[in-house]
């Protein structure tokens, strides 16, 4: 921030974060940076085979190795745990038989990369020297890679341990389909595939972990979205009270989901810190972060989609199978997302989707970023792009028919959630916002584009998609804003930061209340010793939340300021104002208190009255509960180029018009909607898990699995429309996941629209060159083209 | 506890300490059993003048000295800190100029044991050696020893940078108190001196400090009563923000006062451990304890008494000389609670007592259990037998015509309190009291007594004294109520535990309230990180204001609790209860959930409602503010036998009615009343903190300074009476000083009892031998008697 930043509210501008000038001088203090004196450091050893039952482990070489401290199995942590499994994080009726992952491999290892022991050594170096000295005896078994695969009759059991592959069956529905179906003027029918992927943060998991015997303190510094979920699962596993817990996110650098989750590893280093008495760290190296990192998106689709003789939508109905992978730390809420994301903003007076959770060999699917909401998405937008090409409308045209209107808001969609509540848009205009990101992009003039580029023997294409994402989860979380005798500001809540802006965006809300600048303001996000009640970071909901609640206790102490100061200075409350860190009679600055006196008459002297009527402390704390989702909504429009030869694409223009109600700082809801669509872009043309028939992953490295880059991204233009939410005083909706979630959509628009010429019909993603060559030349593609 | 102890309530239970488990087995952890890895260790190099001029000091051969890391003196912290003095705690008008102590010496040492250096070393044998190679050059200069000689005119400056030696003057002053001596019938004049003396608890002072520069964390585990007051001046000297600090008082061997205050060695310490990025441990010796631990009670009373021709006090009148010491780390507290205390339960219609507060080169004087008070009742109890003997009146009559009478309660002394309130008796029954005492200890028949062992050849008295002392003093206290999924209920207080038994109070405050046994209950007191807010351990006051605050937190949960289940069990909260750690439908066990199960409902899930109309949390935070001070009182009467030939002093009876309101535990407030009693007895027989006439310290080991020991102590009665405070929902009041109040004053009324016969006056504590030798034969005394 310069001088000239110092604004009458910081609500709305473009403050620079808090958090950069840290990071970019390395003063950051990620996991990685925290060396305790003592400290062991751990490694694990994994499972090389995707399903196999476990023999005898042999540890004594690897523990007589010198600079090894312990060498830990199941059986050596479970007699310091309640249970021998990671608690379900959110149970769900739906689930229907216990498949929540071991702290380490017990009897049998259920996907490669699952850990079965840990060395805990004086180095890195030498914990990872004595993995190669540990002896396992597995006894192969058939893997399940294609969770259809796993749900026929007959199938092998991807877990010894589980009746069947079936980890959980529901419906998401709503109308009369079949109803809608026999009376449709057109029906379409098609099978969509979305492939595997990770998060992929900068920085992979890790953790430090130190157990205070003096103090019977577990403090657990953990690169994670959810220290309150972290520290829950630590007090239950390890029998501890809450207060003999303690977890800390420091620095996370990125989140993106997988950080969502609780994994063995961090049960398993906690453990072995309580076992041995010194701090322990794991750092995931990228190689672990491959195999062993929670991911996402295999979803196989079978939809059909019914519309009038205009194309306005009647139903879509269909089946879903989704790919749990070999373990549920997580629950159902992916494929839920997914189903219920499917409707975007648009009018579906009928819908129902049959949805099966089948068991596989392969790494546990839980959310990144988009959570199941960019396959809903890309799933209805693929559909009507197919509905336009059979009545031979513009695919802006079709949209336009089915989009839901302003006066419409809010707007009750039909479907219900999982609290039995409906799912009710709270506002938003969908038809001004498809609107102006057609305009921006030049949509009704690509044909002429698209006519040039022919004559200069170039292959372009244009897609759009629009998309609506539920933000702002509950049920709570929870900001306190405390003023002490030195007169500084600080805000705790149980937000976590991952480098999304949380800390500037709390700054800038209080900074407002209580007439500082966002300087002032410290923030603690992320430690359950500072805000005993929190959630964290998912869903897209910390400004909403966390913003709302650092809101409302600003206001509170605010009120508190002004009573106090206005027996003090014998004025009106409404005739003071705070400003530059004092309460002052409004417009006479030097009559008046710093915020830092009246905080100190608050704190209290032995025997010495407070202020009269003014209960103890300079503080307020708020919990912020939600009275419902907010749902921001955004279209996306990109046009491609497509090398005929190669088969390369190139993004040429990406436009985005976003609309997550009243922007706290829009520079950093820029920075969110960027990364997000660069995110997507990575899922929709570049990044693929791919596995061989025996559930061996074959790309773990970023030479065999390609991340979006700055040298292959567009330039996004990114354009805000502001329709505040109605459900929460700031007027905020979530914006981190949004830019993802329309991104694969429009993309498999614009590529397919490139290539129709080709036959090409984009069903699957990514749209690698080889699969776009296999689909251009199916008589010349290789089996490889499925990669 | 046991099986016999689960009780309907635990309220008024003779509950075994929750405590003693751990200190009974050695696994306490007081601050010398903090072992930090990388850990240096401190001492400190003190004053060998009472007054001086500090010139230059060469630290250059103890800083060579092979261990040594760091020697610091004032000119090294200067740069640390935002101010150079420690801030007064308790500012008063009635003081006239800053003699708050620096960090180290600056420019002159001013009592002997004042810390000049501080030498940081890998250990403490090293750091004391390198003590002895510091050079450096005092100046001598005339010390003040005696308060009064101070204040006379062309004394010498105790201080060379204050203006004089009168650090403040004041007055306590209610009614026409010259109007009453005037009409007197019969007038009284004394002069009284008590003496200095120290707090002596068996854990000397100490602190770990640890800076964390990555955390930007100053954690400091200090052996203190006020951990929330020592992090308020260490952000204030420091310029850090409160949420930069974090002190911890662990395990606390006894405070008594002394460890109220915020010694210069703490801020130097702290501010050590952030220069040199170490945790440094300093535990004072004893030796140190001696010379620079903050001791209270020199005191110089000449005072007047007026009272009616049938004993009836009418007025007094005089003036006090309180020795403040060197410095002003506390204000004027200490002469204040001896003004106020004079009263105590009688009807004084008038009172003036003119005080001056004189600074000397001893000490500073702060409180030590009962903190100015037992000088108070020594006075006025001293005056009361005076006038029984002018009048031929027996001791305990002159008493009983002036006793409050119950039915004038709530009483009004007539005295202002330092807010500009009035000073307002709570309830009590003074007369019967003192009766029940009386009966206990025989008083009637003691001259049957006497006149058997004179018949012995053996020399008896018998004395008795009232008092009354203003107890939970506020302005709050902090307590919150908070129980997790795990159900263990957690209580964090800002209330401080040096062994009196806090913990225990709280749990079974708790217990009661949510249905469990107060050894389910975890309580975590004096961590700032823990409780934001809190004052801590002083005038006998957390039964009162953190009992109270926890009571109702407690109640508050116990409303919540009934909401929920209410909910999930379809019955009224009032046909449920809550036993065992559950509630349920009363009387059907069966019927119900855990504390644990509701706890985890109110914590909340990602994307899951909460149980309706309850916010987040299963916990409660209560700021409890007193509406005024509780006071206790009692009576106590003991027997002596003095050997007239060596003059030793046998307490050979000693029988306490005391009566602070409701009990919460019968057997710690015992432990309480006896513990009061015999530091008492060592203030009144055994303790003198003696200094030469150059301010060198006489008494510096226990073979020189004697403490009351359990050899020396008598079997103590303690009797209880319960008149409820009905200023609080408890109706208790504080006990933790009151033994101490009453004890000189009953000691010298015995020992003047027994030694009447051979016109032994007794103004002067501690009566030992030598001192009652002079007094009996003051033609064979020599000088050393006065001590």
């Amino acid at each position: 921030m310069n001088a000239a930043q110092q604004k009458e509210t910081w609500f709305g501008q473009a403050v620079r974060r808090l958090e950069d000038d840290a990071l970019l001088r390395g003063k950051g203090r990620f996991v990685d940076d925290i060396h305790l004196p003592g400290m062991l450091h751990a490694a694990f050893l994994r499972s090389p085979y995707a399903h196999a039952r476990l023999g005898a482990i042999d540890t004594a070489a690897a523990q007589a190795l010198p600079g090894v401290v312990r060498v830990l199995t199941y059986q050596d942590l479970r007699p310091l745990l309640t249970c021998d499994r990671i608690p379900l994080a959110m149970p769900s009726g739906a689930i229907r038989f216990d498949v929540d992952p071991f702290v380490l491999a017990r009897d049998e290892v259920c996907h490669v990369g699952e850990p079965i022991a840990l060395v805990i050594a004086e180095s890195r170096h030498v914990a990872e020297d004595a993995l190669g000295l540990i002896g396992v005896t597995f006894d192969p078994l058939p893997a399940i890679v294609d969770p259809r695969e796993g749900l026929k009759d007959g199938a092998p059991q991807a877990r010894l341990d589980c009746p069947d592959n079936l980890v959980a069956q529901m419906s998401a529905a709503y109308g009369d389909v079949d109803g809608a179906f026999a009376g449709a003027a057109h029906v379409i029918a098609e099978d969509f595939h979305i492939h595997k992927g990770g998060g992929h943060s900068i920085e992979p998991r890790g953790l430090v972990a130190r157990f205070d015997a003096g103090e019977d303190l577990l403090t657990v510094w953990d690169s994670t979205q959810m220290p309150h979920q972290a520290k829950r699962v630590l007090v239950r596993t390890l029998g501890l009270a809450e207060h003999q817990v303690r977890v800390v996110a420091p620095d996370v650098g990125g989140g993106f989901g997988p950080k969502f989750v609780f994994h063995p590893e961090e049960l398993a280093v906690a453990a072995a810190a309580v076992l041995t008495g010194a701090p322990v760290k794991w750092i995931e190296d990228r190689f672990e972060n491959f195999m062993s990192t929670v991911q996402e998106r295999d979803q196989y689709w079978s939809v059909e989609a019914a519309c009038d003789a205009e194309g306005r939508l009647m139903g879509i109905r269909g089946t879903l199978v989704h790919d749990h992978g070999a373990y549920t730390p997580y629950g159902v809420a992916l494929p839920y997302n997914s189903a219920t994301n499917l409707i975007g903003p648009y009018v579906l007076p009928s819908y129902r989707l049959d949805i099966a959770l089948s068991l596989t060999n392969l790494i546990p699917s839980t959310p990144t970023r988009g959570a199941g909401r960019p396959q809903g998405t890309f799933v209805m937008e693929r559909l009507l792009d197919r509905l336009a090409e059979r009545l031979g409308l513009d695919r802006a045209e079709i949209r336009r028919r089915n989009l839901i209107q302003p006066a419409q808001m809010p707007y009750d969609s039909g479907l219900k959630t999982r609290d039995g509540g409906s799912m009710i848009y709270d506002s938003g205009d969908y038809p001004q916002c498809m609107a102006r990101a057609l305009a921006h992009a030049g949509w009704d003039g690509f044909e002429a584009r698209r006519a040039k580029a022919r004559a200069e023997g170039r292959v372009i294409g244009i897609g759009l998609s629009n998309y609506v994402e539920g933000s702002g989860r509950g049920p709570f979380e929870s900001a306190s804003v405390r003023i002490g005798p030195s007169g500084k500001v600080v805000v705790t809540t149980g937000a976590a930061a991952q480098g999304q802006g949380t800390v500037t965006m709390l700054a800038q809300v209080v900074a407002d209340g209580l007439g500082v600048r966002p300087d002032a303001v410290s923030v603690i996000a992320g430690d359950t010793a500072a805000s005993p009640l929190g959630l964290g970071a998912f869903a897209s909901r910390q400004a909403v939340t966390a913003g709302n609640a650092a809101h409302q206790a600003a206001g509170e102490v605010r009120a508190k300021v002004l009573k106090v100061a206005s027996q003090w200075l014998e004025a009106d409350p409404e005739d003071l104002e705070l400003s530059a860190g004092r309460v002052h009679v409004k417009g006479v600055p030097g009559r008046g208190r710093s915020l830092g006196e009246v905080a100190s008459a608050l704190a209290g002297l032995p025997g010495f009255a407070l202020p009269p009527g003014t209960p103890p402390g300079l503080s307020a704390a708020v919990d912020y509960q939600p009275k419902g989702m907010t749902y921001c909504n955004g279209t996306h429009v990109c046009e491609v180029e497509v090398d005929p030869a190669t088969c390369i694409v190139s993004v040429t223009r990406y436009v985005v018009v976003h609309d997550c109600g009243r922007l706290i700082n829009p520079m950093m809801v820029d920075g969110q909607i960027i990364g997000g669509v660069v995110h997507g872009l990575g899922t929709a043309l570049y990044e693929l898990m791919a596995y061989g028939d025996d559930g061996q992953p074959l790309t773990c490295t970023y030479a065999d699995y390609l991340l979006a880059t700055a040298d292959t991204s567009p330039r996004i233009e990114v354009h805000h429309m502001e329709s505040p939410s109605p459900l929460n005083p700031l007027g905020v909706k979530g914006a981190g996941e949004s830019g993802t979630i329309a991104a694969l959509a429009v993309i498999a628009s614009a590529v397919e629209d490139a290539l129709k010429p080709f036959g090409v019909a984009v069903r699957d993603l990514p749209a690698t060159p080889s699969r776009l060559f296999a689909l251009m030349h199916p008589d010349l593609a290789t089996p490889e083209a499925r990669l």
